[in-house]
């Protein structure tokens, strides 16, 4: 095969970008740190979006859209938020170039110096609390339910295609509530949405559960999030759901009257997914031949590769012309791949690089048999089938590849997560693949500590955590519950 | 009505300016010259762009993202292009924010400048170049297909919201080509997509024409244009597509191996339309009560208000769900107003002001009757109908409506295009609302002169312009055709 893709056993990561930058997703662009997401991995993230949106439509969301520039003094009045972006902001100081008057291009108008710096959203909240201001002065304007699709930025000083960008996608929901009980909800509403969103569509299986203090969003009360395992036993932080308490609201000023007729300040979350999702996608699931796709986020379901001489492919795309309407009727996409300047392997190994789910060959052989030979993306599995009825074979199979995904993801974690009680345990298991399960003093001194000598973090507490004596791996004191740590990107 | 609109006759530029804002459809926004679009106004960029989306892959179209940042030095690299893009750009020199050593919040961090400034995108075309000089060898790889939604700034001076904003969202088509025939034949498709959208869609005629040399994007060989006519006669430009001939071929190095075995520079086409349609969408149809949407972008199109006490409202409500299921199913949006706290008779202003096309409305007369309410928002006029095959009644006014506003649009565009042959005539012809049909010398002098003295620019060459000799109507110089001009947007 032309495009050579490194062994996961080889180099984890560099497969990673191999398959990345081969599979035609993304490429690394001029600017530094900022990718380009080609068709193909764009292609991924309008069906991503797709789900979510209606998702969040049928939890009573809508969409708006706030400004790209932030005025310096917003960012800084929630007095944690800064801190916490303040070291990844891109800023904005000019508004206009001249020609250099030494003739060497354009430079930089030094009379065109803006008053106050606009820093490019490094997420919304500021600016969108500023504006909620206006919009909220009454228990009848509460809940507000905002969701907004964008671009935002974060000078990180080392990036990766998809999984840490200087710019990246995606999306900020920004909710206003009238108490702490409604505004908890939601946050856990929403956490919900994207661990159904990863398991149902990117056959992600995810752990819910909370971050420890020193893991929470910058300006946060309480920061949910959900865990994903990928193939190397690290974890990948998949989604956040925030309850902001009344810290925005008490920065911005945003105050209700409620229905009592006294003024309050709202309560807020807010909640974010990006084009990070992509690259869990492709870690989790993919192999040594390229992509594998869930059939829910697949660009292309199903492939068709004809085999013969051009009277034969006419004679077999005949043959499917009923097939293929059949699929598109059941919203299943399927390309006939009649390209004649490319042979029928590569075509194959090019159709495996791209993780189409289905692939369906035939030869005159088979078209005389009435077969068809139905090659499936996750296992590799090949098997010769009836043409007479495909269709809704082909539909079933795509629900067994995204079961089978899942299921294969699912049993892979839980293989990976590993209870240890003793801290000599926990050195030896973090230098294995996965996640540990152990008791924590609760302590952020721990925290650091143990993400000090052994590059592990606290990837949350679990939700649905039984409670339980114990004693901190770590310091050896008291503990209520096991926390799961783990390596993670 | 509590939110009194500015009436078209005595101020039609407060008009706007009211009706943008009381609709809820969009905000300023503390940041000078950037509108946050509010969930309304987003809806309807939502229709436009599943509507815009649609036709861009049917013509073959797929979607990339390319970075928001642009190095300078690739902004300098086509000569004229940069030279229409320097007085607008928003500049990015530093990546950091420290605390303020003198304890007053933080400050931009001095030791953060980076090497090259960047620029937000005004527009694409050279990053995407940049990029495509990588993914294009040889003549296989082209046409290259590509649209990109995303959000620009231009640092506009003089902004109004939606029709000239710092910030906008838009879409941008850039593609390459073997051929200028081929990239010439994209140029023309896309202007005709957009035509059609305006028209089918927005209920908005427009003329297809060429710019003048002097109203060209900058770096283009020619830009084809979509110029509709908002209800005070001035001219809006709805969408442009360029031909951009090889120019940024040349500036950023991009050639390709021709059938011949011959290294070419590519041919290229950009195309886009941004939130701006939205303006020109209120600005053609709307009046003095509110918003008059067309069914096919209302985000809402058919509200029912019941009247009466909670019982008669609960009877109400059970005798609408079969129809409210009913036009669910024929894709029509519908909703159920049966909010307490507010009157009928604020409720049918409100529904006015929000433009949906249909309001259905029901007492217990009507109840008892069998009969409905039916008000239609483009004329106002109020029947009685049978409730019995209401909804098939409705579908069908949907359609009439959008017709109608169509209609209503082209009636009124086409009484108020004056063809004028001296300048007396085309003097006193720009003083009244409409465009002027005339001839015109083909000089950038003779343009600006006449720019310079009323105002009118010339918007565009129609396509389809009749060849005739004349006279110009300024200069009297010979000319083959009419153009067309106007006070503009």
């Amino acid at each position: 095969m032309a495009k050579e893709i490194t062994s996961r056993v080889n180099d984890y990561s560099q497969w990673y970008n191999d398959l990345v930058i081969k599979a035609g997703l993304a490429d690394h662009s001029s600017v530094r740190g900022c990718m380009v997401i080609k068709p193909y991995g764009y292609a991924i993230w309008e069906k991503m979006q797709a789900a979510l949106d209606k998702m969040f439509k049928d939890t009573g969301h809508v969409n708006a859209y706030f400004p790209l520039l932030i005025p310096k003094s917003f960012l800084s009045k929630e007095a944690s938020h800064i801190d916490g972006f303040a070291k990844e902001c891109a800023v904005v100081t000019h508004y206009r170039l001249i020609n250099d008057p030494n003739g060497k291009g354009v430079i930089v108008d030094p009379e065109a110096k803006l008053e106050e710096e606009l820093i490019i959203r490094p997420t919304s909240e500021t600016i969108i609390w500023n504006t909620y201001k206006n919009w909220i002065q009454s228990y009848r304007d509460l809940p507000l339910l905002i969701n907004q699709w964008a671009n935002v930025v974060r000078w990180e000083m080392r990036t990766r295609l998809f999984l840490r960008t200087a710019e990246f996608l995606w999306q900020e929901g920004h909710t206003a509530h009238s108490t702490d009980k409604e505004a908890i909800e939601e946050t856990e509403r929403m956490l919900n949405v994207y661990a159904e969103f990863t398991e149902k569509f990117m056959a992600l299986p995810v752990l819910k559960g909370k971050k420890s203090a020193n893991e929470r969003f910058a300006g946060a009360i309480d920061t949910y999030c959900i865990e994903a395992m990928m193939q190397d036993g690290q974890a990948l932080q998949a989604g956040t759901s925030h309850f902001l308490g009344q810290n925005f609201a008490k920065a911005f000023d945003v105050k209700f009257l409620n229905k009592e007729g006294k003024q309050e300040f709202v309560y807020a979350t807010s909640w974010g997914v990006s084009t990070r999702l992509i690259g869990a996608l492709i870690m989790a699931h993919s192999d040594d031949e390229g992509l594998v796709l869930p059939p829910m986020l697949a660009p292309l379901q199903v492939v068709i590769v004809p085999i013969g001489k051009a009277d034969d492919i006419a004679k077999i795309f005949e043959k499917f012309e009923p097939l293929i309407k059949e699929l598109k009727a059941k919203n299943i996409s399927v390309k006939f791949d009649d390209d004649d300047s490319k042979r029928p392997g590569f075509k194959f190994a090019e159709y495996e690089l791209k993780g189409v789910p289905v692939r369906l060959a035939m030869g005159m052989r088979d078209y005389e048999a009435g077969t068809i030979e139905v090659t499936r993306r996750d296992t590799k599995e090949k098997s010769v089938q009836q043409f007479e009825g495909i269709g809704n074979y082909i539909e079933k199979l795509l629900e067994d590849i995204q079961a089978n995904i899942f299921n294969r993801a699912k049993t892979f974690r839980d293989s990976h997560i590993r209870e240890v009680n003793t801290w000599e345990e926990f050195q030896k298991a973090i230098e294995e693949p996965g996640f540990i399960s152990a008791h924590w003093d609760g302590t952020p001194e721990t925290e650091e500590k143990i993400k000090e000598l052994t590059k592990a973090t606290i990837r949350c507490i679990p939700l649905d955590n039984p409670q339980q004596d114990g004693k901190c791996v770590f310091s050896g004191n008291a503990s209520k519950e096991r926390v799961v740590f783990a390596r993670a990107y």
